[in-house]
């Protein structure tokens, strides 16, 4: 048997069978906490906190890994939109200190203000690290996983 | 005298005047209703709906961008992170139908939760369509736009 690939984002650690996307410089997560079905994150594959510390090709990959793993994962979850968003520092609301887009399938009516998604995000409110909003298991997330990685095959 | 060249943000027509950034692909333009200091906008300089619409050099071009003038307003407007949204879609928010990507420099306490900002995005909430938020006038918007273009020159 052989170990499984650790990437690192941030501090922690993400087996590969959590990646289903991966591109020159970045990778696509799925999510231990998503505030919606298809809630996945990219994020680049080189630990840099801040947009601005990532070279022009790796940001260059950021945007059309999200153009890619966007419209897979709109169409997969039944979307019609698509919000993207980067919380590129700690007042941003960023919560761990690497360089990560979240990108969420929307559809008509699923928050009732469009934008009230971001109080999903934010730590002080219900965000990520909100502990009513119960981890997935592993074996959940690597389901997931596997089912978004066949769509880029 | 020449007239002042347009460029077309959707069905709006936007100055140069109102433009401080470009690039081969992008446009950095100031906002008629900014929810914040230095909330500004990048856009595609063609007329392009979704993210998915944009070539890989547009998307490109547009994350390149978006690192340029987030780190540039950022420090212009004493903030300490940088909040950027694409609305992408009517589900999303997107009140343009054209490819648009917030940007707004932010700083502790600017608002009491983190991503508070985000309901004034919202046009059923705060958002930039309603009428409380009274939009700037031309003047404004040009003595703006030439402080942020001597930034990048």
């Amino acid at each position: 048997m052989r170990f499984p690939k650790v990437y690192q984002f941030g501090p922690i650690s993400i087996p590969e069978t959590q990646v289903f996307y991966t591109s020159q410089h970045c990778l696509g997560l799925v999510n231990l906490k998503p505030i919606a079905p298809g809630h996945v994150l990219v994020i680049s594959k080189r630990v840099a906190t801040r947009l601005h510390d990532l070279s022009p090709e790796e940001a260059s990959d950021m945007m059309i890994s999200a153009q890619k793993i966007g419209h897979a994962i709109e169409k997969y979850y039944n979307g019609t939109s698509l919000t993207m968003a980067i919380q590129d520092g700690p007042q941003a609301g960023q919560s761990v200190p690497h360089v990560h887009m979240h990108l969420i399938p929307r559809r008509q009516g699923d928050w009732a203000n469009n934008d009230d998604i971001y109080d999903e995000l934010d730590n002080k409110k219900k965000g990520v690290d909100n502990d009513e909003r119960k981890p997935r298991s592993t074996e959940e997330m690597k389901e997931e996983a596997d089912r978004l990685r066949a769509l880029f095959e």
